[in-house]
């Protein structure tokens, strides 16, 4: 979407796939999250996860990179076609954030992005609300992190 | 605590502070959330934060650097009194996660973890799950960032 009126419910962005590679979740958990179980094989598999697991934060941190890609490249395609960039705006924070399987060394998770809740802000017209269902889901079809997310996003200006 | 037993609302654990350089914000960025903002001190000027910004994710993952540092250093306590070290569980995901102030280069968030749910769990007779209010206030003592996290906490073995 480029303007807030654009958001329908159900609009649904494909984010792309990612494999977390033992090297990835290694480096992230020993600056961020250096419990065992995140940062040695052996660890992991004697942990209730059963193998190397990535850091929740870091499945979080990949769907951001993923997400602001998408929107990046989109941006740029509406510049191709001579449209005016319109930056999204802040997001005032997320609910619900699941980590509902572990994700192993090796594991790729698919993300996605659906918009499943719009609102117009009175108190700042020149403002919408949109809230995103986040998904990641493993290569067995399992749905392994969700969360709603929600960003201000410009209204359209009168014509 | 070490065990679920030991919880008590009100708990409350001192993380510590942590300064964001623009070096650290940026770095985090250009791997996981490369928007103009978090990357380029002009656009951050130019922007609704006013000034190079940190991630939200950056942030969350500051807290959990603390955290887990915090927990650790416990551990190592407990083990130099003789305690049996007692591994924190897994956790399945928090609530409400809020972004309240921007986080600019040069700020000091100061960070802290209170307990605020307790609950047994029917389920998993050997866990409880433990709600904490998370919060980083910044050296103005504004509140800028807050989630309910939760985590399994093992349940004291009968003696």
């Amino acid at each position: 979407m480029a303007y807030f009126e654009d958001a329908k419910i159900g609009d649904r962005l494909e984010l792309g796939s990612f494999t977390f590679t033992a090297e990835q979740i290694k480096k992230f958990a020993l600056q961020f999250d250096p419990q065992p179980f995140h940062i040695d094989e052996e660890a992991g598999r004697r942990s209730q996860f059963g193998g190397l697991a990535a850091s929740g934060w870091h499945v979080a941190a990949i769907y951001m990179k993923l997400i602001v890609a998408s929107l990046q490249r989109r941006a740029q395609e509406g510049i191709s076609r001579g449209e005016k960039p319109v930056a999204v705006g802040p997001s005032p924070g997320f609910r619900e954030l699941k980590w509902l399987k572990p994700v192993l060394a090796g594991d790729t998770l698919t993300f996605a992005s659906e918009v499943c809740a719009v609102r117009a802000l009175e108190s700042r017209p020149q403002w919408g609300l949109v809230n995103f269902y986040n998904t990641g889901v493993n290569q067995r079809g399992e749905l392994a992190f969700s969360f709603i997310g929600s960003a201000f996003i410009p209204r359209r200006p009168a014509a």
